[in-house]
């Protein structure tokens, strides 16, 4: 065991803030590089003049985030455990709002995928003409890429994330900072590529109501910079101690950077005069200076770039860094819905809502088809939207915002019921606080919802709205499926455990004289018996007389018996010889063993052990029946012989999985 | 065994001659759906004036399938085991051979599959005009139907053939001498749909080469007449005594038939004038009367129903009772394939070139992967090809060809063989006989293989001989595999058992105090080992506790042993405690005991035993460790107790798989 302590030591280490801030925000901050944007873009559909509404838009956004920043402060105070936000829905609305908010969870961990790559792609496009050209095809390669690098495993560490985090943060804040310098201080003018482009409204003449729901389309699609934003509060037991106050801090950190961007990339924008148009129509609608169409021909570049285009000059060098370090952190977000999505399987099956196996760790199996099914759904969703972000952002906030209000309205009753038992009047007041927080997250992230519904609903969110409750449903399912399976085992209180069998009669199964044979016969030897006779089904008439004829020349001390097969079959035979043996000796339990080959490669698994299997699945439905193998290793199974586990998806983030803790109360309790 | 024999006495019923020809003959009658058809179709490249040679390619077909048939006469005298090509050229050329045989008849049982059932759907085309528009679709939701229905399971019978059959053998029949009545007795003048149509050349003025290449070419599809001739003498166990001589009969009668049906067909279709070109230029090539193309609507009737029409009227009750007949033993054909290729399948996992549960009988999994395999083979060849009969017999007759070559040499050898030890004079002769037949079957095959791959290989005929190698590397390379094993495993003359390990250490895995817990307990202590406790991993604190309390509480006599597991993993602490228990008493074994769910449907596997499994594949990885599962039949698994094994494919092909003879032979040997 202390061996195993220390072969785990690198996850314990628990994180300073410095580094937690990379782990926990590169989803975050990475929203920064499409949400700008796409206000603007929403806007154009009615003509560049409505880009005068985005800095309203873009300070509701604002609003929001900090309003949600705050908001999860409080729950990481009150969740020191990292419960996150299905804990906080289950413990405090129920299961099926715990369920609810799981959906949504599954569902945005294969969008966060799919935006962001789709994004990043945009991204390096702006550098590189042909992935502009070939932005579906290259998207789906490179989650691809990232399924194939996290189905072999990828040992986590906080440098990954710090370094492309925090160089993502120093170029953004670094470029803000200058065109501010330039435009405020030097007096400069600083223009975007598309500065004298207009746009043609798709909409014209839009009535009071019309333009009204433009406007809070665009705040929707803004509030794609809040995605993310929860992270922390999931991951607060890998803080270092005061745990909840260094989260706190971190997350406060965390939204003020966050802001910072958003606010400022938007501000750069609107003042170098970028113009996007909804990547769908920019061929027809983006109109050159001289007023013609650009074209399909033309790449959109995503934000970020044109900024940096315009501060620093297109082509130059921190315009190309910028640009790769941007596409750089959403591939990185990206990445952690692929640590993410199979943690959450992990806490979901603990709860039995998911397959068993998913909790324990290191189930390669489980993990690998999570992540499978990961990039199945984000590749179906790139390439039906042909990676067009703006069109997979309507899909997007729908679950962020079902999970942040479900979160913040369990929050309100959490402390409601701390309230009735609270009785000094200091915590009693920092509750009552708490819950005005908590209270006014919920009413404005549950407007939100609305809004985000209500505008976005035709446009894509009902693919959403339709893929929820079907996960709902499923996992409320496999739920009640092991609840009947754990009612039809369970020991009542006066449950006497049946007589012992009375004696074990044990064959063993002989296809030829081989080692395996030799093994299984002496092991068989080795557990002593009531009865024990080798069982051979004589398929060919020659070589059942041949074995036969060796058997009795090696003089082998256990009574071969030969059972006929008249239609070449193996397993009938052998079952009705046990239904004799159950029938003569209903008291006795009979042992079958059967020789198994352990083979090295996947595909000798078809050539070997296939009709042993089959017999042993048939053999088990028959009561009083076990089932014994006995392993002959091939020399190819060496190579498997004490190779790793994998890798535990998640790990930096989740490292109270495996603390000490958690361990010393164990060893406390140990007999 | 009594009662075995009776549940099997269906298919122990020798055929007689009436009921054999059906059984074997439906796939080399069906071939006069399209091979008379093919020949006019290759001639018509150089326009219809090269209709005259195909009375003389027809006679050369009709040659070649004369020296087939008497060759294979000879096979079935010399092979009344029912040897079959693979049979004949393994034990006479060696395994190469063989092996070359057997990928040549794969590769031709996913070719029957996909001609037979394109050209079916041409002729439920000719009636149905809506079929005839979507061919490649419905051609593909045919072996669809054929798969689903194999996959199930159906139990063949005699009758199931005769029907078709012989309403084919009666309706064309009787087409033929209607039709050569009017011609001949009546002189009345019969006319094809396309008695007045003209082609136009797709090749013009060609030099004396390029003509005789054409001819060449269109008598090598027109040996797609031969595709099936084989299959008696694969059959001649499953006739009446005395076997060979009724088989060689039948195969005579099939011979003439078949003969007799071309030819007329051929007859017929000139007389009438039908007029029929390639598929993939019919729209432009095939001329109306007044010199127009017929375009794309046109539908090219196949010739059975063009000779029908002219014979009986277009629309008439026999033309479309003939068109249906002759669609239905063609859909008959493709389903021979889907019952031969298991069998094959088989005879090849018994010489281990295929795994080898491939041999036992009812294995439904092996079954099924050889049905699907065949079905996708089939589909991907019928939507390649449009479903378009002419192209895909360029792939065809290579392999038919390779097989009959390789077997008519085999066949020389054989007799050259029994010659050198062979006295009596009258026999003699006999045998001198039947080595020139064969003789001459092999050079006349050969010469047309020859013919075929030369005429055909630029067209298609590569992909087979791409093919084919592959399926023969495949097959060699299984076989060294099995090969290699069997060495590593052999039990040497000198081998000497080992010592009896001198211990039984047993664990049972306990998770949950449950009553398959309490089951696996009571069967551990059945079997009396040596020692015996329940291991426990402990993922969560709690659960761990409260299980050590029960197990107290009930007063359980087994101790209990918690082994800790920090990183939530469940396997490596157990192969751990293994290891432990192994070096402190290496010459004992270790008997690990798992509680197994017995479930009923495929999605409960998904839920359950996945952890066991997990860790029963590790722990088969550690020397002198044995793994017992004690299976707990949940309620579920009720409905799969009992379910009969699938019918064996092709079982009434080859009854002698269950021939009261060996039976009883292997009686003899009992001991």
């Amino acid at each position: 065991m202390g061996r195993a302590l220390r072969s785990g030591q690198l996850h314990e280490q628990l994180l300073p803030k410095r580094i937690a801030l990379p782990v926990f925000a590169s989803d975050a901050l990475s929203s920064v590089a499409y949400a700008p944007q796409e206000i603007l873009v929403i806007l154009s559909l009615a003509g560049v003049s409505f880009y005068s509404f985005s800095p309203w838009v873009a300070i509701a956004v604002v609003v929001v985030m900090l309003t949600v920043v705050a908001s999860y402060r409080q729950n990481v105070h009150a969740y020191p455990s990292g419960g996150g936000d299905y804990e906080v829905a289950t413990t405090n609305l129920g299961k099926n709002a715990g369920l609810t908010v799981a959906s949504a969870l599954m569902v945005d961990y294969v969008l966060t995928v799919a935006v962001s790559v789709a994004n990043g792609v945009d991204y390096v496009g702006a550098t590189i003409p042909f992935v502009g050209q070939h932005k579906p095809a290259v998207a789906i390669v490179i989650v691809v890429l990232l399924t194939v690098v996290n189905l072999r495993g990828i040992r986590e560490s906080g440098a990954a994330f710090a370094i492309p985090t925090y160089a993502f943060m120093i170029s953004v804040l670094g470029l803000i900072a200058w065109g501010g310098f330039r435009l405020l201080v030097l007096h400069e003018n600083i223009e975007a590529p598309s500065a004298h482009f207009t746009i043609e409204p798709e909409q014209h003449n839009l009535t009071a109501f019309a333009a009204a729901f433009l406007v809070l389309r665009a705040f929707s699609s803004g509030c794609a910079a809040l995605t993310g934003v929860e992270a922390i509060s999931n991951g607060v037991p890998a803080f270092r101690k005061p745990k909840s106050r260094n989260a706190a801090t971190t997350l406060l950190m965390m939204g003020l950077v966050a802001i910072t961007m958003f606010s400022g990339i938007i501000a750069l924008g609107l003042a170098s005069g970028v113009k996007v148009a909804e990547p769908s129509v920019v061929a027809e609608d983006l109109l050159r200076p001289d007023g013609t169409p650009v074209g399909p021909g033309y790449y959109q570049q995503p934000i970020i770039s044109q900024v940096a285009d315009a501060v620093f000059g297109g082509g130059s060098v921190p315009f190309i860094v910028i640009s790769a370090v941007t596409a750089l952190i959403l591939f990185l977000a990206a990445n952690t819905a692929f640590n993410g999505f199979p943690v959450l399987g992990s806490i979901l099956a603990q709860d039995r809502y998911l397959p068993r196996q998913l909790h324990t760790r290191g189930d390669r199996l489980a993990f690998s088809n999570g992540i499978i099914i990961l990039a199945l759904g984000a590749c179906l969703l790139l390439w039906g939207f042909q990676a067009d972000v703006s069109r997979l952002l309507n899909l997007y906030i729908v679950g962020v915002f079902v999970s942040f209000t479900l979160s913040q309205t369990g929050m309100v009753i959490h402390w409601t019921r701390h309230l009735k038992t609270e009785a000094d009047p200091r915590v009693r007041h920092q509750m009552h606080r708490s819950r005005v927080i908590n209270f006014f997250g919920g009413v404005m992230t549950g407007l939100v919802l609305i809004v985000v519904l209500l505008t976005k609903f035709l446009v894509g969110a009902w693919i959403v709205v339709i893929a929820m409750p079907i996960l709902f449903l499923m996992m409320k399912g496999i739920r009640r499926h092991y609840d009947k399976v754990a009612a039809e085992l369970e020991l009542t209180e006066d449950y006497e455990p049946a007589m012992l069998p009375a004696r074990n009669h044990t064959i063993v199964l002989v296809s030829k004289l081989h080692k395996p044979t030799m093994r299984a016969l002496a092991y068989a030897r080795a557990t002593r018996p009531s009865t024990l006779e080798a069982i051979t089904v004589g398929v060919e008439g020659d070589e059942a007389r041949k074995l036969q004829e060796e058997w009795e020349r090696r003089g082998i001390p256990v009574p071969l018996k030969m059972l006929d097969s008249p239609y070449r079959e193996i397993t009938q035979p052998i079952l009705d010889y046990v239904k004799t043996l159950r029938r003569r000796s209903p008291r006795d339990v009979v042992t079958v063993f059967i020789p198994e080959y352990v083979v090295g490669h996947w595909w000798e698994h078809l050539l070997h052990n296939q009709s042993a299997l089959r017999l042993k699945a048939r053999l088990l439905f028959k009561p009083g029946v076990m089932v014994t193998s006995v392993p002959w290793q091939l020399h190819s199974s060496d190579r498997l012989q004490g190779r790793p586990e994998p890798f535990a998806p998640g790990a930096v983030r989740r490292p109270w999985h495996q603390t000490v803790k958690e361990e010393s109360q164990l060893a406390d309790k140990r007999p």
